[in-house]
């Protein structure tokens, strides 16, 4: 059932109801959602994102559904990084009195979409108008069991620096929308850049690969929401190690060479800069999870790497050296 | 430690460094918090609410701080209200690159301040740049043990309606702030007036009174957040019963009156339809839990009441009759 009417013309109690009926979950609808746990030695994991319209997306190149989607994806991500299973959504809206309220039930609709393969479900929110549209995510989760979560400070040395999903796309498609201006003046003929387009405004993530991770004992993790090396940065000041990538498991494939072809950019700084790919990166000494591949060894840091290093760059090195790029995603 | 820092001259890992320093928390600083459970049969409980510079708060009435008290209140309201203890909070804050980082700060000291009473922290959040100022606040949760959580649909015909905490004073300190233009502005030899407009940019919560009423067997359960009459309703709505008030227990006391004379307004008005006080409303057949007073009782719903009660006025009543005012807060 598609609505033409805007928020303002709707009010706060039938766009909630749009929302609700776009997201449906029987938690949703008291002052605030309860979670049952479902395992034993059961914690919560939480993470919230905010996302500014014209800052964080336009409607030029994603449509309302992809920006629920990515919404979904970026902080399941942090759970995810977490090694824990995502198990439910809040989003808080501000949004102009204008905006259409089929906008919102298709953000909503991208929100159920995205988190429906983790059986998780958008059970809380608010909505409230303002001159921006402002979108607030909180995602929950959960880790079971004995082990531990995943934090940023397990890296040892000798262990394996491992990832999974594609590093670079979403930055290869940012520069594909940009080089064209726009989503539809993308060739329709040429597949490749119109999937790099998707993938950056509705990157998904495989389910359970943090879970799956965790399982098999790694030893820290992220995802890449800021740039690879700013991501894995974070990983080795925590753990206090050097991760030295491998340049030969970071090459550009066929998609990445192709876009760099049609928008004169170096494939390169995407990888090692473009952040957004919500990749999950780690460490293991354990057996590899699946799912994932070895991107790089864990060394320890050399003597000379001190507070005074820009940027981090000797924390984070290209085989053995310094990385062809080294700048990250700033969202301040 | 003061700043003369704007948010944008910071930037993003100081901005974020002056929350933590202001908020500190050993769970912050992850992918993800992670949330031990405390008791046995743990749940965790979750809420949201967004808000926006000049819709929800000004800084001409309110301090960053008290922006900060205020908006841990109204989100551990409404986890209180499930018979919940508050354990965590989240804050993602969109900002105009010129806010003094000073004002970021002092909005995390009054969360840090607010939620401490209840041993819970600032354990994540976001930073980003934008035209507005937006702050949205997510607050986490635990109930344990066997006892349900206290939800809207609980009351029963006959049970005592009850609340803890004052009714009206947020919508006389906002009376109070209009008729004087400004905090400054207030008669500084007036403490009632002073007081009712601290309430309203700062009210504070009993801890624990949500704890409390579920254990000694409350019923249903909401707060105060969009005026006594509408969120009355929700539970009479839910629960399929009327609320019929007792208006001796609803005269406006001795400061309402004060202030309806300074400004020439209704006090009623404020005490029906006011709002943002984040009192405790409930119902409840067994003991009275501690820190409550009776407001009235459940009574069935009368054949006439259907779907088309505008403002579901009918579902509560005032003496048996109709409540003198009854519109309330609506944010969109």
């Amino acid at each position: 059932m598609r609505t033409s009417l805007t928020v303002a013309q709707a009010g706060e109690a039938a766009t909630i109801a749009a929302i609700r009926q776009a997201a449906p979950s029987s938690l949703n609808g008291d002052d605030a959602a309860v979670l049952e746990p479902t395992g034993t030695n059961s914690r919560h994991v939480c993470s919230t994102d905010i996302l500014v319209q014209g800052r964080h997306f336009t409607f030029d190149y994603s449509t309302p559904w992809e920006v629920g989607v990515k919404a979904v994806t970026q902080n399941f991500a942090d759970i995810q990084a977490m090694g824990a299973r995502p198990t439910a959504i809040l989003m808080a809206i501000a949004t102009p009195g204008d905006l259409p309220l089929q906008t919102v039930a298709d953000i909503a609709r991208g929100i159920d979409e995205a988190a429906s393969p983790w059986a998780a479900e958008l059970v809380g929110g608010d909505v409230v108008t303002s001159k921006d549209l402002v979108i607030s995510i909180t995602a929950l989760g959960e880790i079971s069991g004995p082990a531990a979560a995943l934090t940023l400070d397990g890296a040892g040395v000798g262990q394996r620096i491992i990832a999974s999903g594609p590093i670079g796309y979403s930055a290869a498609g940012l520069a594909v929308l940009r080089h064209y201006g726009s989503r539809k003046a993308i060739p329709a003929n040429d597949p490749i850049l119109n999937e790099l387009a998707d993938w950056h405004c509705a990157p998904r993530l495989e389910p359970g690969r943090g879970s799956v991770a965790r399982a098999t004992g790694a030893s820290a993790m992220t995802d890449n929401s800021d740039g690879l090396i700013v991501d894995l940065c974070a990983i080795a000041e925590r753990s206090g190690v050097c991760l030295d990538l491998d340049g030969a498991a970071l090459v550009p494939d066929e998609k990445l060479r192709h876009a760099a072809q049609m928008t004169g950019k170096n494939p390169l700084e995407w990888i090692y800069t473009g952040g957004e790919d919500h990749t999950l990166l780690g460490t293991t000494d354990a057996r590899m999870p699946s799912g994932y591949r070895r991107i790089g060894t864990v060394r320890s840091l050399s003597d000379e790497v001190g507070e005074d290093s820009p940027g981090g760059v000797d924390y984070v090195l290209v085989d053995g050296g310094r990385p062809p790029f080294s700048s990250g995603w700033q969202s301040v």
